[in-house]
């Protein structure tokens, strides 16, 4: 068993309203950063577990996802960081 | 001038409390995951815009984080991914 750091993106799907999106845009626009076209706002999950293998530690966040972490109606999911700590 | 997506992580800093991240690592026990030794919940910030170059792109996203996606107080952010879309 090794010990793993995983980091999970959960972000609301294409067409769905996100309204912390909208309003942080409103705000940069409001600052001056004009050239700013679109932000959408999710979670940044960090999970720290214990594992066979990275290949095992990434199945297993990527159930947590499908399970608890992410709507699976609203919200895509990305585990995209798996690394050995 | 280029078209840059952004990905922005907002997290809360070590030693600060983080009930949604305790929150979870209690739900993921309760389904099983006992293998998890911690989980901790912050902002996944998706930003678009318009920029000479990949590091001016990123100078700007820091700026953001500095002045509003980030409390410098409670929160750490890191601008992770810069790529040109």
């Amino acid at each position: 068993m090794a010990h793993y750091r995983i980091e999970i993106r959960v972000t609301p799907r294409p067409g769905i309203l996100d309204p912390q999106g909208k309003a942080i845009h409103h705000s940069l626009q409001n600052l001056g950063w004009t050239a700013v076209d679109d932000v959408r706002v999710g979670k940044a999950i960090h999970v720290e577990m214990e594992a066979e293998s990275e290949e095992s530690a990434r199945s297993e966040a990527e159930a947590m996802c499908r399970k608890l972490l992410a709507n699976p109606v609203t919200e895509d999911f990305e585990v995209y960081q798996v690394e050995e700590a």
